[in-house]
């Protein structure tokens, strides 16, 4: 049954850009396309927002339905809303981001629309060709943007591990997401100066070298320090 | 002529929070809804995008058509994408948020649509009864969370002040957007040691009291700056 309106509207879609992390570095999770147009190329999972289902709602399906993938972080980045992004008619598409603890997950798996799901290095998807679908490249450049900002003020990051962690793994998670070393000294001492990591009585288990001490993040403390509007800086 | 789809779709529009400085405080546009729902109640101005336009260029024609504001700083803020938020039929609305100095704008003019188009202190719409049409105030509410993540991080706030301006002003803003007052000499300190502050060889014209100096923002720097990732912190 066809619906009719008095006015043209445009489509609206929804796109993920999925960071994992894993001892080979920062991945971003690409589709490879079933259907016309960009048949056959590597794109962001996302679709059509269905008329009763928030854009929200919307995001969190098509990232089910098309990887698998459940019960991630997930926030809203930015609406891509050009006219000529779609060659088929026009589409304004909601971007999302979601980061996911590799380790924790099973491997993607393809389904509805797809014909595959799979993990690449975010810096080689940036240099492919050919290029992913759509503007999807533009959207994950911002993506990327969005999540060197957010690691510096939030401890987004954290979505990245798993739920304990040494220091070392931190640290090469602030290096991967921001794509440069930082001094081992200078980093121990800021991150346990903000006061939001839980020592545990526990080391890592099986590893070759000398086991390093683990740590949680504190989240109850981060909330209650946020509200106090403690990390204040002009 | 009417526009036939396989699929419902949304209708999407676009929603400007429109922040201005004055003496008085911080200031929000609104505008007198002339048509229904919330017919007579104060809204954020807007309206639909036209199928054949970009989603920011709607943004700034529906700014421009309703309260006269053209070629003011605008970016794009969060998309409202609940399934009711609008009581006649599902309306995804793209936000964005502006930042214009009152002294330089002439006084806001009603256009089309609406009946007026009038500035408001913002800490008193937000008590407002009745109470913004549909969910702007949800939308006013995120805007000014955050414009005032941004000042922190970002010299955002230099669009709301005069090109010339004293520390008192710029220290006024930082305490208006955050909404709680700044330690003279620590403020001060901290904002030259960002060294994005021109000093003039101009001082204040027209004051009764002793005439303070005045400064322009360092864009050109404030750039190369950002570039180098100078004002890193994890």
């Amino acid at each position: 049954m066809p619906f009719t309106y008095e006015y043209a509207r445009p489509a609206v879609t929804v796109d993920c850009v999925v960071f994992g992390l894993d001892a080979e570095g920062l991945k971003v999770l690409l589709v490879e396309r079933n259907l016309e147009p960009f048949k056959g190329r590597w794109a962001l999972p996302g679709g059509f927002v269905h008329v009763d289902e928030s854009v929200d709602a919307a995001a969190r399906r098509e990232l089910r339905e098309e990887t698998g993938l459940a019960d991630v972080f997930l926030e809203q980045l930015y609406t891509f809303g050009a006219v000529d992004r779609d060659p088929r008619e026009r589409v304004v598409s909601v971007a999302y981001y979601a980061l996911v603890n590799l380790s924790d997950q099973p491997p993607a798996k393809a389904a509805t629309d797809v014909r595959d799901a799979r993990w690449f290095p975010v810096q080689k998807v940036t240099a492919k060709a050919p290029p992913l679908a759509f503007d999807h490249a533009d959207i994950l450049a911002v993506a990327w943007e969005r999540l060197k900002g957010k690691v510096r003020y939030q401890p987004i990051g954290f979505e990245l591990l798993p739920r304990k962690f040494t220091l070392s793994q931190l640290q090469r998670l602030y290096e991967t997401v921001l794509g440069r070393p930082l001094d081992k000294r200078n980093f121990r001492k800021k991150i346990l100066s903000m006061g939001l990591l839980v020592e545990l009585d526990e080391v890592q288990q099986d590893v070759a070298h000398r086991a390093a001490r683990l740590y949680r993040f504190d989240e109850a403390r981060y909330l209650r320090l946020k509200k106090k509007g403690v990390d204040f800086e002009i």
